[in-house]
């Protein structure tokens, strides 16, 4: 079996898109949240038939860890009533592909977060997510500026209620950043990676694992830079006297493999441990060509992993084990169904 | 021949040192600039016998192209007359570490830039150590403000002035960060990889080097996690209807060898053109220690070179020269000495 850790409903209805759109204009104006468009299954079917269903057939993945889309979470825009109601319909909208496609989804929610707003205020939507709609995780934005970094670090005791709640309903964090108004950075070219590297960094100087042993978090597209700088990262715990991140980091925190070329993908799995990479691809995403060196899609991350002659066991890890481990609600929902 | 594109002086006598804390007191007493203080000859010859130059023998590195201590630059302290005050005397300082060593270094200028204030205004320093001083090229910052991006991209018209002033020059510039007050960030952690990232982004976004086609910029720590990532950024091109990255930045943009284990470097001569490759250590700098896996130092980045069994000729490129070619100044130096 062949889970994709993370996909994000980037083709969604354009009604949906439209309604953000009015929200963000009926803010602007000073007004309460417009009336949502009803949405029909069909339109929801068509929309995931013909891509993200589309390519997982075509390349073989079974299940999507899927979220809404990641850029379009604005945790910038508006205030906090904005972000609520936002979250709110994108989490409704992803239980209803799940819903549709139950043998293929299954769901990771967007946090209602706001610049300045705390932490603890996500909570209540994390747990309906996880209690009322059935999702296994959800996506943490360390900067819901939207690339100002306002907030304090992800090892900061402010981020600490959220923590508990997810340890409690046994739930992994996919770090993930949003959309970026500083212009010196481009979302997935280069905020995306930053905000890897950075969460890593901030994960490697501090002791929130010592703190929140069983608190599970997804650094994706393949850990930003550090995989290719992990002699560095090492250097400066050793500088810092800090443990190995193998050890201080690596219990807690699992990378993706969105990485779109194979070199990058071969020295992910030279340096980092099998046990600690799931496979991933950020479909529909941040690159959708067709690289002209391989005649095939950048982001089809399952071709470079076949290509690195894993044994079974390992791919089975990569594809599946890791994947059930670090969400275990996810894994609970598989082998009730028998997979 | 072998030459160290990138070298700090992170190990310059106390006196120095104290005179920037003294400045900065001086700068929130609201006083003028502090005398600065009267350092030997000797002290500038043991800081750099002991340290620097004993790595450099011990790893048979022939000369460094050496600039003040980057994370001490720290563009956002104080005001222009602050920064133009430290820029000044820590170029002067390099320049006789030049003239006590001369077949070991080669000077770099730091900039008196400034959050805020225009890069026009760096140019006469700029001139001031190339010409007077001989250095062959600066470091450029592109976030000032010390971790909260406040300058436009350096795209933007508005870096212009220094482009043409360099581009008459003839020297290049290091895109290089410092200091970060954003609690988000580590120096050498993540600011200084996530720069790297950026800029590279920025450079494939626009038509800069259309513009100023003989200007050069060296990325350092090995492009951030650009090569890591090549596929995303030739993915992004496509996407964005962007030339492929060899054709429209790496015809302008070198990266160093600063990656601190030997599977990174790998990654780095897979994915990049050798011509694109200086050899570089960032010592003494941002990682010190001895790596217990290998029992050498981290940063001792020749081994990684030695090891991957690369050609002669590939090797005088990486080592010599490519570095001849992106800085003319030290190549003209240094063929006028006979070397």
């Amino acid at each position: 079996m062949i889970i994709d850790c993370h996909g994000h409903y980037t083709t969604a209805p354009a009604a949906y898109t439209s309604w953000r759109d009015a929200q963000q204009a009926a803010f602007a104006a000073g007004d309460g949240q417009p009336p949502y468009p009803r949405i029909s299954d069909d339109e929801i079917r068509e929309s995931i038939e013909e891509s993200q269903l589309r390519l997982m057939r075509e390349r073989g993945v079974d299940l999507t860890v899927f979220s809404p889309r990641a850029s379009a979470m604005g945790h910038h825009v508006g205030d906090e009533s904005v972000s609520t109601a936002w979250a709110r319909v994108s989490n409704d909208l992803i239980a209803r592909v799940v819903q549709l496609f139950p043998d293929h989804f299954v769901g990771v929610c967007q946090l209602p977060q706001s610049p300045g707003v705390p932490i603890s205020r996500s909570v209540a939507e994390l747990r309906r997510c996880v209690e009322e709609l059935g999702f296994v995780g959800c996506n943490l934005n360390p900067d819901p500026s939207g690339g100002h970094w306002t907030s304090p670090p992800l090892t900061d005791p402010s981020w600490f209620p959220f923590y508990e709640a997810m340890v409690e309903l046994d739930v992994p964090a996919m770090v993930h950043v949003s959309a970026v108004t500083n212009p010196n950075f481009h979302a997935t070219g280069s905020h995306y990676l930053n905000a890897d590297t950075t969460a890593f960094m901030q994960f490697l100087q501090a002791d929130l694992f010592t703190t929140f042993p069983d608190l599970r978090l997804v650094i994706p597209h393949g850990g930003g830079a550090v995989p290719y700088h992990w002699g560095r990262f090492r250097g400066l715990a050793d500088m810092l006297r800090r443990p190995e991140p193998d050890e201080s980091v690596m219990g807690n925190v699992v990378f993706d493999t969105c990485v779109y070329h194979q070199a990058g993908i071969n020295l992910l799995f030279d340096v980092i441990d099998v046990d600690n990479i799931l496979f991933g691809s950020e479909t529909v995403g941040a690159v959708r060509g067709i690289d002209p060196r391989t005649g095939h899609h950048f982001d089809d991350t399952r071709r470079y992993i076949e290509a690195l002659g894993l044994g079974e066991d390992d791919l089975a890890k990569v594809y599946e084990r890791n994947v059930r481990r670090v969400y275990p609600r996810l894994d609970a929902m598989l082998t009730k169904a028998g997979r």
